[in-house]
């Protein structure tokens, strides 16, 4: 089988980890040097590829991709674009096509969630179609954790043992505020559609009593008047109540509780902060004194307390997939399968695109405290092996020292393109 | 000299390491049994003087105390509550007098900002009239880092390093999303008068161009128009803006950008959350799409990231508090004292509370940048050496382990107090 070459794009919002597993398809694909030739990374995603704006990762040396592993953020650019209908929008995939045949290249690795997992089948599709063989294989990535197949989903972890330690701590210092002053305490994370990442918090409590004391998940139509009864009971109870609520929930009619209808000082809508919404609703209705945070990037940034299993299986998914390229596969994505919960064993398995694209998963109702506000046992037995262990990134001058990689461009072969 | 018991009391708003503090007091007031008898802690700090709510802190095994020095929060609680003028409110202080009699208490160990310290004052005072002597001790805790005559506060070096680390973290995150999606960030950081913590954030940025891009001290009154211009210059050049803004950040007329006159869906008044306030602002005028966070309670309570510079000064001002009174002094503080930048050396010294009560130490001038939005080289001399060495807990099960104490009561011997 002849030499050809590998591109690779990151796509959609950056983990703490997508960068370990860009690492993983580098460094396996050096590994073969007789079948993949160069790999060349999309700047800013699949942009790279449809404005032929290609970076040569050869010129990046292997302690600083090693250093990938470590880095948060998409170390080439990623890219909220979503290709367009097949056949509405056929010349965007023809100019992929057309990239990809300039530059020899005969792998797709595609890093994201499930919109991107979509772009891979239908690359794969086309590929096959106009006669240019490309192996297009999807690596998942999203902290969301909501792509079906896969037990989890690269990204999740890390998340998930950040918001879990910040709420643990969070309610240690409430705690010791609550006889005079903040009784509430309220952290908003993100999770638009699926509840994972709230159902993650819930692992700070591991006793009867221990915060967060409420879960407010976006599969669980919110509604005022029990949200405010748990926190009022719970006030009682234990002298102060800590919340996690997802960005995501919304009322019965389904509008967002986030969207609806701040205006600020300066006579603009407001939008985003569930957090500083349910605060209000707690004050204005039971009196207590509040405190809130909105952890938005820092919780998917937070390669500090990066999950070192979510590290691991982050570089394991890109090595594969290249393995599953050089073993002729494509519209495939490597998987984590899970073999036991304790102790925590997985390994690697293989979906086909058709089963991926387009489909999210929801917490199962079995995950969901009957009466909807915190996690099941068998909720922790699903997410407590995922942030097992802690991964440091080196610290200088008293900071997490990250990489920059050179990302130099490869030259253009072809006319530019308009999208 | 006989033997005496003290009173350790923990006031304001906790932070990472004043656990630190009050493991330096018990461990080495342990050290000396002929000297000082029980180390009685406040239960919700003064309150629990007052209320003659003691906690034993005998009944805590040596490991639970060493603990103390890796758990945030305040481990007896804490309170918002000042005590009142001396001469309207004499009755209070009375009461502080009679509880420590009965209690044979002959040391006062306060841990607490500005207001504490005032409160130690005069205590120290009142004891002296009254004619019952207490030694009163203030150990300075703040993360506002604004306390006088001490190089730093303990609490201040440990949000400083969280801080520093989380707005890098997301700058990563931006910075690979900018080009088809967010433009702006906004992280709000604690500090109501004194942009100490702001000024932490630009340790992140160690080269032109690296994030955070602008820094809005509450030292500067805020002005959209320069505002935006920096957010726009910055975008053009960079591709995006990464910017930390203290929570107390004031317009000309003195009104904080945080208060002015939110609304919320539910009709309620909406405070707090300046970063949401600008991020619009950034969006109705400039047009770029944003993100905004708001660490609240996290950044003071992220014991998981602390500094370890931090932890070791909060352990030797408590310990240094027992030494001082045990040599006999009361009405002081002990300080740190730097002795130079680099290598970064210090020691412990001495204040009178006369010269620290009620004074608030800002940034000085030459810290801030002339053009107001950054700080300078001598800033980051001054703030460089605190966030030094990391200082992990322990983790099980993926999330730090953090100590709970016993916190018995001791049996009231005086009859209620109503405050």
């Amino acid at each position: 089988m002849r030499c050809k070459n590998a591109f690779y794009a990151q796509s959609g919002g950056v983990t703490a980890v997508i960068n370990a597993s860009a690492a993983g398809v580098i460094e396996t694909a050096r590994q073969h040097p007789t079948r993949i030739g160069t790999v060349y990374a999309g700047r800013n995603g699949i942009l790279g590829a449809l404005d032929e704006d290609l970076i040569d990762t050869r010129h990046e040396s292997a302690a600083d991709i090693a250093a990938l592993r470590h880095t948060p953020g998409g170390a080439f650019g990623s890219c909220r674009y979503k290709l367009q209908d097949l056949q509405q929008h056929r010349a965007e995939y023809q100019r992929l096509i057309e990239v990809f045949k300039a530059h020899d290249i005969g792998y797709f690795f595609y890093n994201g969630g499930g919109d991107s997992a979509d772009t891979c089948l239908k690359v794969a599709q086309l590929s096959a179609a106009l006669g240019y063989p490309i192996q297009a294989i999807h690596i998942p990535k999203t902290v969301d954790n909501d792509l079906p197949i896969t037990d989890c989903c690269p990204g999740f972890g890390s998340v998930a043992k950040y918001v879990a330690t910040s709420i643990r701590e969070a309610g240690y210092d409430v705690a010791s505020m609550a006889k005079t002053s903040t009784k509430v305490f309220i952290l908003e994370v993100m999770g638009r559609h699926a509840g994972w990442i709230t159902a993650a918090c819930g692992l700070a409590s591991e006793a009867e009593g221990e915060p967060p004391h409420l879960l407010l998940f976006p599969e669980i139509p919110f509604e005022p008047k029990p949200f405010l009864d748990q926190v009022d009971a719970c006030v009682q109870r234990h002298g102060y109540c800590v919340v996690a609520v997802s960005e995501g929930i919304r009322q019965a009619d389904g509008r967002f509780i986030a969207e609806s209808g701040l205006t600020d000082a300066f006579g603009h809508a407001q939008l985003g902060g569930v957090a500083p919404v349910l605060a209000n609703l707690v004050k204005s209705a039971l009196g207590y004194k509040y405190h809130w945070a909105v952890a938005d990037y820092l919780q998917r940034a937070a390669r500090h307390l990066a999950s070192a299993v979510d590290v691991e299986q982050a570089w394991a998914l890109g090595a594969r997939a290249v393995e599953l390229a050089l073993a002729g596969h494509g519209g495939v994505m490597p998987t984590i399968v899970r073999l036991s919960d304790v102790p925590y064993q997985w390994t690697l398995g293989m979906a086909a695109l058709e089963d991926v694209a387009n489909v999210e998963k929801f917490m199962p109702k079995e995950f969901i405290s009957a009466e909807g506000f915190h996690i099941t046992d068998a909720c922790r037995r699903y997410l407590a092996p995922l942030i097992q262990g802690e991964a440091w990134p080196p610290f200088v001058n008293g900071l997490p020292h990250y990489v920059r990689l050179q990302n130099r461009a490869v030259p253009r072969q072809l006319p530019p393109f308009s999208h």
